[in-house]
């Protein structure tokens, strides 16, 4: 075993570390109302921040999964939104690059790792959620194109995203996950339109429905093969739930180490907060678990970078980092007494955008439900 | 024993709920951004919802403090920052008619009453926080005058109210709670102004600093003994933490009838969402939790009905039931899922208005203290 | 509302708890190895301690659930197993009242009021457990008897009870609960033998086996009608599960009271452990959820003694208690250091006897079924 | 970062899962009544499962701390009570090694290694507790001897170790931790009696007091430098806590196996109950926390064998293996039902002797305080 990174590793983190600091930090409440000034995002994918575990050859860093989490997180802890453009870049990327044709693949994820286009994902409709599987939206072919028709609901970049990867019903709805295909489309098809949410938090990242009305895609743009969409593009999931877990520990981390200061320095009834147990126990108690967890996010993606399985590990860390990260930014909010109640301090925001990731990309329950089945087989699967 | 509310506190119950599905929760998200419409107030006040428990020849309607708990609860069932303007009627009304000069607690507590007058609270101060009696605003005996100067933070009403009870320093520092005198201070009195905060929630009741730059206060408007206000008054937060709890437990009732309705109607897999476990077994929980807490609450209001010590269980309350409140809220939002962290439904700024309360009037960790210096004696108290 | 008890019931209340400390607190750990001392459950009986709620012509005491409450806590909080005799009458007691024939009724809840009778129940079978309605042990008419062939696990003092109620089937398996009956039957009729378990806790009251190999049980000694047996008699467990409650809770309540002294006596780095957060805070929020999880309980007791509907509350407090006692007492035993892992107090074996209620008398994930089922109907039952 | 084992590793732990099960595991329970069996202790030592990372040139198998790690957690899967022979082996021989002087080490550590001879540790005292630095035993030096004189409480192994490693005081009680020097005593001296107590769990091992009435101690077997025996030998502890959460995550990890396969095969309702999210969510969960604690026990061994500091991360495991585990295992219980409230399984045992461990070592606000004190510094210690 070893618990070290590499001095690149190091030196990669520092750096992002830095920019983060400098660049990020200071614009996260403001970019909330704003959105990202112009320029950020290729800026960031300019310095290889953005799906950096593609090969070079495909416009990336060629950075291992391990790699790519120092990164997300270390972002994260400057600007919990701005890692979503890695998070979803490196989900998209890696989608494409598995399942789109080779040129498609080469065109698109250069984009994405240069900052240029922005890739969603269109899977929730809103009759689904949890079950993904019973989605709707109908990809009929006609000669060379699959006409679109249906909604998508609850996809992040909604209002800014440059093309999308939507899973669309081509078989029938009995074949449940296996009639459903994947295709990328260009937001700027004919047919498509946008409705942006007004949501808790994430709102730098926005969240949004996508109408799709007779809009057509080439065939050549199906990801994977007909019918078969779902299991091979969901399966790229397990490494986007390691960075997720990243992600949020990241923000959890920054209110945290924040916290330790303000109760070193305020003091009550004449002496520092930290000579109170009632105060520390608390973030000794976080300390130890946002440790632990981070060890288990990474080892979810060392297991990605061996090609080992990883689902199991994916769903540990998806259903308990951000309930993690939004206990211990609760925890920090409230120790920061009044001042961590208002705007002027960073843990209510934190506290909202993390709690996003306790609904996005699959609930508790299904989480401990992966796990469960992981162990014991399709017995724990409820009504299955 | 007897569990069951009175014929009359049933009727008065009910009336209080029409009012708020009617008047009261169609603009509670509204009023977030507007603040209160005109005459809202009065209106309460016109019915006999602020303050109830005062004397009806005070102008209030004369209520038990146990029926002063149900309305509190249903109205913040309906809109929780209404209910802030009987909870802190409640709370000034009750310290005027002990320890204002008749005539002064007459006329005041009149306004309060009829929702003419809101009345705040100048407690904490910028280096405060929970070392309440450490507090530094000076006033000074200057003839039939004091004059304060100094600050008050973190004041609920800080924008829109038209009086103050003011803590302030008469004695020396050493003095500490024995050097305490409190006041009642005219808001457009010379030399005050104020700063309104920009926080997570509770917005449509407004936080904020309030300055006193040398304001004159006629020494009759002193409530209470000289050097012995912060004792005096302080008592009247044991009842004021039984509202708070019913306060905080009624916005949480609210997100859970809503969140079962929800599991009802909503399908996942081909079945409702309330066939899984996973789904109802928190909501199961936290109908229990709900129930003995509200109790909890009754009682300490009864406590006070009759006149007995009721210190520990208002501070049982007061750290439980807004924290309580906040978890049950964090699950029902979550439950709903994607339209959960979206602010078209009211769980998301429930969750932001609760969590003031695990804050304001007293942090966790001073409720336990208390709790265990009720049970032990002083022996219980750090560092003292 | 009326949180208080009468003058009445604090007598009893008393004289209860002066007969624990007396006669029961001092054998408690000693009766885990040798028993209950002969002569002391006449003597409790004596005393109207066992099923003090059956009317005076039936034996009893003529008190009222609540006051049953009272005494069954205040019993438990000095030895938690005699509290079982008391549990355990009530139990049978209430049910042969409803559903035996009234002369058998008469003299056999005299017998258990008057602690010449212990009688158990016999529902759990050995591949049955949460799933009570799918029981198999059988009973057949027989002219007029009828002959019982089966086995009951998991009874309470299956050694020493003199009669047991049992739970047969009457009907098809398919039936499920509307084809079972119960009966009352003598534990030395030929053809019972016992099988005594080696448990974790309560083993002053003993669990085991019962065996029926061809009993014959005189047809007069149905309880309630052929093949409605279960859902007759099963009305019975949501008083008992209020009682159970506070058996527990009074555990509890002894080993808090133990602690608070503790901690106020016990000296660490030159001061009173009660001079650290660290291990006061976890005792003030138990004594809160104590606190409110007895008026739960109560109110339980209070909704039966009005005929109120109470399955809800009464599920409420089976998971709740039972859990609440085991952590608090946990929190106890650890606060207590070294000392506490110890069998010189009493923490370590009131943590193994009420571990037991966690599981008998219908787990957790049951009583949740119910609280949901209650709610919003039979759409909250699993695979129904 | 690499978290996979080498061969080496996985053959070991092989091995030792190999004789757990055929050697450990059948005995663990009735080890509990009768004690180790002659030989086993040999029988371990020849095998080089204690203190095995001792230096083959002093009698150890020349292990690193993790393969130490995977040892101890392994053995403790089968018999919680025998790897405690394991535990105190290598924290006693660490001792040894670094502060006897070398042929002492030499010989002592060999016995050890060789399962000759159980060497135990005298710090706790009965006034002591978490308080450790104020222990009272005296050490007087009396030419070429020390005399001690005192008492030492809540040793383990105190009916059957040969050795043992005492704390005594040399300085005055005012310097606390620098007035306190150690001592290896043989425990057929003259003076010493020994005192076995009756404790809930870990009766296996024993625990007890050890009285030191005038025992003489020749001068050279001081371990350490007078006076600053406490600070020097206390170090070693940040590696036993290491292991302390592999042996209490060990025990854990087979409650919940034997759990997840008893909840595949027992039937409900007519389907497994693993079917049912009530019961198989809180496995899953415990499935992702312990693996997370187990990857912060080995990066704690990790950072020992790289000779990096890990006081905070021994600090983190001790507090929250202890803890996880014995929630763990008191989940598996209630889940195994009736069935795992009896003595016939395994967990009702593990659950009492995991709890040890939780007091044992250090209490959690001493863990916490130490994290927090890594942290930021003394301003965390509480009236330091």
């Amino acid at each position: 075993m070893d618990f070290a990174f590499t001095d690149e590793q190091l030196a990669i983190r520092e750096a992002v570390s830095r920019y983060g600091a400098e660049r990020l930090a200071p614009g996260y409440m403001q970019r909330e109302k704003t959105g990202f000034e112009p320029g950020l995002i290729q800026e960031m994918g300019g310095l290889g921040y953005i799906a950096p575990e593609m090969p070079e050859d495909m416009g990336g860093a060629g950075l291992d999964a391990v790699t790519a989490g120092l990164i997300v997180e270390e972002i994260a802890r400057h600007d919990f939104n701005v890692s979503y453009v890695q998070l979803m870049g490196s989900l998209c990327a890696t989608i494409l690059t598995r399942h789109a044709q080779p040129d498609l693949a080469r065109e698109v994820v250069g984009q994405i790792c240069r900052g240029e286009a922005l890739v969603g994902l269109g899977l929730t409709e809103p009759g689904g959620g949890s079950d993904a599987a019973n989605l709707k939206l109908r990809a009929t072919r006609r000669g060379d194109v699959y006409v679109l028709k249906g909604e998508k609901a609850s996809a992040s970049f909604a209002a800014h995203m440059h093309k999308i990867v939507v899973f669309a019903r081509t078989g029938s709805q009995e074949d449940r996950a296996k009639g459903i295909s994947a295709f990328l489309v260009d937001m700027d098809s004919p047919g498509i339109s946008r409705l942006p949410y007004d949501d808790l938090g994430t709102r730098a990242v926005g969240r949004g429905s996508v109408f799709f009305d007779d809009v057509e895609v080439p065939a050549g743009r199906m990801l994977g093969d007909e019918n078969r969409g779902f299991g091979q593009v969901m399966a790229g999931f397990d490494y986007s739930r390691g960075l997720i877990g990243l992600q949020c520990l990241g923000a959890a981390r920054a209110s945290l180490e924040e916290t330790w200061a303000y109760v070193t320095e305020r003091e009550a009834f004449g002496r520092p907060l930290a000579k109170f147990q009632g105060v520390t126990e608390p973030l000794a108690e976080f300390e130890t678990l946002l440790e632990a967890c981070r060890l288990l996010c990474f080892k979810t993606l060392w297991l990605r970078d061996r090609g080992l399985p990883h689902t199991s590990e994916a769903a540990m860390v998806k259903w308990w980092a951000p309930k993690l990260a939004f206990d211990v930014i609760h925890q920090c909010l409230i120790t920061n007494g009044h001042y961590g109640y208002s705007t002027d301090l960073p843990h209510q925001q934190r506290l909202r955008d993390v709690l996003g990731l306790q609904i996005g990309d699959g609930t508790a329950q299904i989480q401990k439900m992966i796990i469960a089945r992981e162990k014991v087989g399709r017995v724990a699967v409820p009504y299955a």
